[in-house]
């Protein structure tokens, strides 16, 4: 895999430097398979889900990608102009989502549900784990006018869905409704500072308690506030329990009783949708750094690697396209930095990558003719199985160690003696172990023994 | 689907331009499903053929690009800067890879067996039937030093099985081998000519005998050199005839007898191969327009469907990546202009897009709490079937409505009676047919009726 750290480049073949850019992932063969099969993994759920993959041109007009960027995200944008067009790479999947769905909103159904696999482009200042061409996995329901709480409480069965399914050790869903805040806010006439406390709040696993107070008192949030949101922020315990201390917080606000309300209907529903309930719990603490989540929030972390920081986060938003149309579009949505997970995944070691290969049978001619071993291949790739056939001229030894590289677990040797036979030596490259076979009877042997 | 001439642009909706840039493709759901069938058709081929999927970065250096890029091309590429880097998105899949296998040749294996589906992008004159941003699907078998025949035998195989599961209709591959005019050209002693010769013949369909004869003339192509062109791709028939009229024409050349020879091999694997003989061709006018092919070529053409020429092109080439790498690393490749193919197959009606869904099943609740229709759902997602479940506020009507206009075949209908008996109505959304089966019965009654 290349580092995305920006090390001094080596011309080390031709005169045209041909290492891949600093910020962008290149992966070797078995690497890729890897990566492919977790993407194809996530996919699989969402399809399962009901969500429609849809692809975007990851060139939009620059002005679409503008009107939505802010601050640090409008300066990584790569943009340019051909023609008479100013155009731009898109930064994230969403805000093609709000212009497509702007576009095309008479021939949608909604609730319009979409996944969107596909890689974006931050021109960030290269630094070891960030990306500057990266794949995001996003889900997005979006509603017409309006959008069912339950389509809240529906994305962390998807979110546990995909990590049961990847398989990469214990975590947690932590879910939160910034509604809660900003109603306490508003209960102590600080509404108007509810951004910046979320946005400081989000900080404090970073930071740690004495540093958000600081920032806190920075932003003009006065004692008496600082003190109470830090009661609420300290409630812990069970699900249950701190539902429970929430309403005992006896706070008389509407849009705080709303946000408790929707966190609960969303985690009374996750015992019904099968997520164990050691893989979510209500976090306080959460709330994205984005201004535009509205209520319930989501983030994951691996338990035994919480220094990875969430892993898929997401939440809802009440409006996805104001920019561009005047219909009322609310959403529910998660993202998951592919590319990023895949490097932390595979550093720490969780995500093996040596040797893998979709290739199951190399045929290994040891005859001039290549009659018998073409058909002995197309025999076995009739029933789906990934064959090659090497046809280089080399030693029987060099062909096997060919397979022995790539990881291709069959081998099959086509001689003299086996065309006589009709029958073909089919070695298992692991055990060493062979069998004579038929070659209409090679593929099902291959698929048997590695189910 | 958006079409890619440029129409004027309408704001209709916001006050900024949501409507996709003139020259880039984007589909509507339905859409969408049918065009990733077709791309998930090409690569469950390429897979089953022993090609690894790879992924490059969409960014290269310019200089790697312009590198290989001559004349239109080059104008056509989109580059920009981005801080100290000159850099520049890719036109097609070749130059990645040739850069890609210039950089990890000591990390890869040979032959090096890749596949590549994924977007390329060139700034054309926008116009009906171009795209600026277009898929490509491509694999090509890179050799270290030498790559057997064998390999340009196998090629055909693949496109076979590619298009007979696409199903379009009768089609042809058509195969030539460009030593033979070249060798031809040499024993006139106009083998300098050999180039323009071969981009002229590759005309021949498009603008008729008597304008290549003007062109060839043009050239500085002598008169009797025509005279033997002529000759030479005239010669018609049964492959087996062809083979026999092309050493008829004695020509004392050894790279026109080795040109023969390897057609003559590549075309008599075909059989072995499976290919049915009405699928190939001989064509000695097939050329490719491109100066880097050096031996067979090939071209694929929809019978009933000429005017939309060929659909999936190659051809063996003997040096990679020349520019990168002081390796001799010769290949055989094709490629499988996905965008434009499915754009005009849709233009004359061979696929349908009406409606088409992965979402198998839509759970209808009639009731307020969802505890029951989230668990039925769940119950019929965790057999692999895609399922929906329909929250919003919404008549029973409209709720059959939705499944109608995405096309989901199946709703299952949760009210009072159902959660007492814990059975529920099956509706199939074609036949109007119903049954009643509990929750696990589910998936596998879906299945077996889509089946």
């Amino acid at each position: 895999m290349t580092n995305p750290e920006n090390k001094t480049e080596v011309q080390n073949k031709g005169t045209i430097p041909t290492r891949v850019l600093p910020g962008f992932m290149e992966l070797l063969p078995a690497e890729q398979i890897v990566f492919d099969r977790m993407k194809a993994t996530i996919e699989e759920v969402y399809r399962t889900y009901g969500f429609v993959a849809l692809d975007t041109p990851a060139i939009e007009r620059a002005e679409v990608l503008l009107a939505k960027a802010g601050g640090e995200t409008e300066k990584q944008i790569y943009h340019f102009t051909k023609g008479d067009n100013e155009l731009a790479l898109r930064f994230d999947l969403t805000v093609p989502l709000a212009r497509y769905v702007s576009e095309h909103v008479n021939d949608l159904t909604f609730p319009f549900r979409r996944s969107h696999v596909a890689k974006v482009y931050r021109g960030e200042r290269s630094q070891k784990g960030r990306y500057r061409e990266f794949y995001q996995a996003d889900i997005d329901i979006i509603g017409d006018g309006s959008l069912s709480l339950m389509n809240d409480a529906e994305i962390p069965s998807v979110i546990y869905e995909v990590f049961r399914r990847l398989n990469f050790g214990p975590f947690t869903i932590r879910i939160n409704n910034r509604k809660m805040i900003a109603g306490l806010l508003e209960s102590l006439e600080a509404g108007d500072m509810s951004i910046g406390v979320l946005q400081t709040i989000d900080k404090l696993e970073k930071v740690g308690e004495g540093e958000v107070h600081n920032l806190l008192t920075g932003l003009g949030v006065p004692d008496n506030v600082i003190r109470k949101i830090f009661e609420f922020i300290s409630i812990n315990g069970s699900t249950n329990e701190m539902l429970a201390s929430l309403r005992a917080l006896g706070i008389q606000n509407d849009l705080f009783r709303i946000g408790v309300d929707e966190l609960e209907a969303v985690v009374q529903y996750l015992h019904v949708l099968g997520v164990p309930e050691e893989c979510y719990a209500i976090d306080l603490t959460i709330a994205r750094g984005l201004d535009y989540y509205t209520g319930t929030v989501y983030e994951t972390v691996l338990r035994d690697h919480p220094e990875l920081g969430s892993i898929c986060s997401g939440g809802r938003y009440d409006n996805l396209a104001e920019k561009y149309t005047k219909r009322k579009l609310p959403g529910v949505g998660i993202s998951i930095g592919l590319t990023r997970l895949f490097s932390q995944l595979k550093e720490i070691g969780l995500i093996e990558t040596n040797v893998a290969t979709s290739t199951k049978a190399l045929v290994i001619p040891m005859v001039e003719d290549m009659a018998v071993p073409l058909a002995v291949a197309t025999a076995i790739r009739k029933e789906g199985v990934a064959t090659e056939v090497y046809f280089e001229d080399a030693k029987v030894k060099n062909k096997l160690a060919y397979a022995n590289k790539k990881g291709i677990p069959f081998v099959v040797l086509v001689g003299e003696d086996e065309i006589a036979a009709n029958t073909f030596a089919v070695k298992n490259m692991e055990t060493g172990g062979q069998v004579m076979l038929a070659k209409e009877d090679i593929a099902a042997h291959i698929k048997e023994t590695i189910k």
